[in-house]
This record gives C-alpha cells, structure tokens and sequence, in this order.
C-alpha cells in the first residue's frame, strides 16, 4: 500500500483564515487574502509581527482552525487506498501539541493516531509522497512532493502542485 | 552524513525507575526491578493498572523522569558525526506531548529542536539506524534496529541488541 504524508496549516487546517480574522479584529490591520500572495505572514504586517506571535503560541490557537474545503472528504477517500500520515512541523510552536493532536480527533477522526506525526525536519518523513504547502520540505523528502496551493506559495515553480483537494483526489485517483 | 533515530523512553529516559518508585510510594506496591524481567508494566500487578495510568497520562509525568546513565555524553559524542533524530511513541499518551519537550531541551539542549518527532508508528521513519527497546518497531523499519536493553525485553532474541550507551558508543565509533 502506497502512503501518503500530510501537512496540516495550509493543507487540512485554514491557519491563514485565523490569522486575517485575527489581525483585522485586533488590530484592525485591514489584510485581505490578497496580501499574502507571494508572502509570508511576517512580510505583510511586520510591525504586528510580536503580538502575533504571542497570539500563536498561546496554547489553544491551533484548536479551531477553520478545515480547508474538500479535505475531509477526500483525505477518506484516499485512506482506502493508500496509508495516511499526517505530518505536522510542531516543533516551531510546541505549546500546539496538544491543540493540533484533539484538532485532528475532532475533524479526521476516521484517521489512526498511530499516524500522526509532530517534526521538525520532514526529511525524517519515509512516505511515497508529501503533500505539503512549503517547498523547503520536498529538498531532502525521498518520495513525490505536491505542492499545496497557498498565498504565500503561488509564484513558485518547479514542484508538482495541486491547487484544492478535488485537484488531490484527481492526482491520487483520478 | 548517516542517520540514527533514537527512541526515549527506556532508552534515554528512564521510565522504570520512576514507575517503581510511584507504585512503592504511593500504593505499597513493593514492586522491585526484577520483576520487570520479561514483563510489561502492565503484568506486574495489574490491579494497579487504572491508579498507575492516571499518573501517566498526567500532563507532567514525563517531565522529571530520570536521564539514562552516559546517554548524554554518548549522543553528544555520535551528534559530531551522525544526524541525530529524536523519535519517540507519544500518541498513546497525548498530553505528555509538552513535558516530553520540555525534558529534552533540558537534558540533550545540544540537539536541534527541528530533529524531534513525536509519533506512533515508527515505520514513518526514514533513518539508518533506530535504537529503541521496542523490537516491534523494527518490523516495516527500513534501516538497522538496535534493541536497547530494557528489563521487559531481556528474553528477547533475534535482534541486534545494545547493552548500555557505552555499547552504543562501541557500535557507533569503536
């Protein structure tokens, strides 16, 4: 069985939805989707870049992240076929943990947690592909990586991309 | 740059030392070492099992367990010439997710955050070597198990076993 390894901000879980909903109410920061074309996060309010951040470590932040359209659906579908892992670069915010692990139980609870996977370098991932929105991940990763469609990632070239999870679904059993 | 993937608990952290000391302290459990030999926790008095499990999936049971004698100075020494990759089981028990942290900047501070990974099934792990004293995660493990001995798993045969952190020093670098 071939297996499939999936990131979770800004693949099955909308950290950039939050993160505008946050800054806009908060601080009224007026961002709009659009500014983060090609962008990071830091790059787009530099100067909200602290409060932020103290926003994102608090310890419940990534526990109600919107899900991203079609994931569950699909990410059901595949797990007939092919094995699953869920592959999560934690180790940035580990105060996440615990939020990201009951995120998972709650919206892809058809999901073994044996398979859940909390890293850093995901060159320690072994899977046959890596569907992921950074790149930086594929350069040591031995298997097939997918680039998943984000703002920050829309100018990049070179990877394999899929756009939405039906684009997946059709990658993967299409 | 070769690849060794090391497990914690039993390994570098001493998990036994600690249950030992909670079962006797807190249940008169007059429980000694010896009895560990071949068993699991689990087997050896089971009427604990439910008292001794509210301990452990207490959010800092890990926290303060015991470092392994010389695995400090060993991986420091293997961490000059090998990738050292921190892998440990923690989904079984979620809420230690932190505390598992927590302990490993503390005690092994000379190792990249990034080269944790907290997982379940091990065969996502893409290294050489895997030293763990969990033989069952050598299975679908692509590279070279080591079976660190550990009381529970003294009668097992088959694997390629190291005493001791001094025998991983040997293995490694002798």
């Amino acid at each position: 069985m071939k297996r499939i390894a999936i990131d979770m901000d800004e693949v099955m879980a909308d950290f950039n939805l939050k993160i505008i909903d946050l800054v806009n109410r908060e601080y009224q920061g007026n961002v709009t989707l659009d500014e983060f074309n090609g962008k990071k996060l830091t790059q787009i309010r530099p100067h909200l870049n602290d409060q932020v951040r103290e926003h994102i470590i608090a310890s419940n932040f990534f526990r109600d992240l919107p899900v991203m359209k079609d994931s569950q659906q699909v990410i059901e579908e595949l797990s007939r076929t092919y094995e699953i892992f869920i592959t999560t670069a934690a180790m940035e915010f580990p105060s996440s943990f615990t939020a990201k692990y009951e995120w998972l139980k709650e919206h892809f609870g058809f999901l073994k947690d044996m398979n859940f996977v909390f890293c850093g370098d995901k060159s320690i991932i072994h899977a046959d592909y890596l569907i992921d929105d950074n790149s930086r991940h594929f350069t040591r990763f031995q298997g097939q990586g997918l680039l998943f469609t984000s703002p920050h990632n829309i100018y990049e070239t070179g990877c394999v991309r899929v756009n939405n999870w039906l684009e997946v679904r059709d990658y993967f059993l299409g």
